[in-house]
Formats: C-alpha cells, structure tokens, sequence
C-alpha cells in the first residue's frame, strides 16, 4: 500500500475533523500506522488531534514519532521564508 | 545541577526571545541539554524558537527528544478542559 494514503495533512480545519480522518485511516485494512504532517500555525492542531485520537478514541494507540523540522516556502513577492514543520506518527 | 535550570517554558512572546534564552542557557558550564515546553498555540513558538537555533545560530545541535502529551487545567468558571503539550529536549 502506498505510502501516501496514510498521510493526513493538517490544515486550519477544527481537530476534531482531522481526529475523524485518523480514526477512518485505522480502520482501513493493513494500515496500521498513519502519519500527520502540519507546518507553522497548524502545528498545534496536529498535536490536538493526535492526542483527543489516544486520549478520547483509541486508547492502544502509541505516538511512536515526533519530528521537527523547516520549510523554506516562496513567497508571492518574491523571497522566502522559513516555517516549522511537524511530523507525528501514530501506531497501534 | 537542578533539572529545573536547563527547562525553558515558552510563552507568548516571538520565538527570537526563546531563541536568545536556549543560547544563554547552553552557554552556561555543564549544560549540555536543554528542555522547552509549551501548551496550546505556544506548541508553534516552541517548534520555531528549536529549529531557528538549530538552523542559524548552533549548527551542531540536536533534536534528541520530542514528546507530546495533554495537561488537564482548571477552568475560572469552572470544570476543566484538556490542553496539549510538547516537550522538545535539544542536545549539543
């Protein structure tokens, strides 16, 4: 199964939502680790949604990665800047 | 020395300020580890203030551990709510 499908990326969208999209990768067949990848501000929301999904739905899931890193975006006036990433990966 | 001495809690100010605080503390004899932790949206500040070093002021640190969790806070009107947390710890 390609790697692609179990990505979720996280957006300006409430944790909740993302929490749904978690919980419906699992419960596709031979998917048992999904990964969600956010930058700058939806860093948080990444971090909400990974934890309401051990805390609240499925209490066997383990955080078995947490990496941090940059992004170099271009910017519509030209330039650009640099904005933190996260990647979390859940297991069961 | 103390565990307390080398833990930043990252707040709302911009991440140059963190920036500047993990550099003094590394900077200080027998520090070869420091630790920041933050809640909430301060998650974003946090992942900023260790890439920024990391990237542009001290090339040679590391990333050694990032751990999330949830705290339970008491709410002023009362009941409580969850808030996440991340604790990004930085190695030289």
């Amino acid at each position: 199964m390609s790697r692609e499908l179990n990505t979720i990326f996280i957006g300006r969208k409430p944790p909740m939502n993302y929490v749904l999209a978690v919980i419906t990768c699992f419960n596709t067949p031979d998917i048992n680790e999904v990964t969600l990848k956010a930058r700058g501000q939806a860093i948080t929301t990444a971090v909400d949604a990974a934890e309401i999904t051990r805390r609240r739905f499925m209490k066997d899931l383990k955080v078995s990665k947490v990496n941090i890193g940059t992004d170099t975006v271009q910017q519509e006036e030209g330039g650009t800047r640099n904005i933190s990433t996260i990647e979390i990966t859940l297991n069961v």
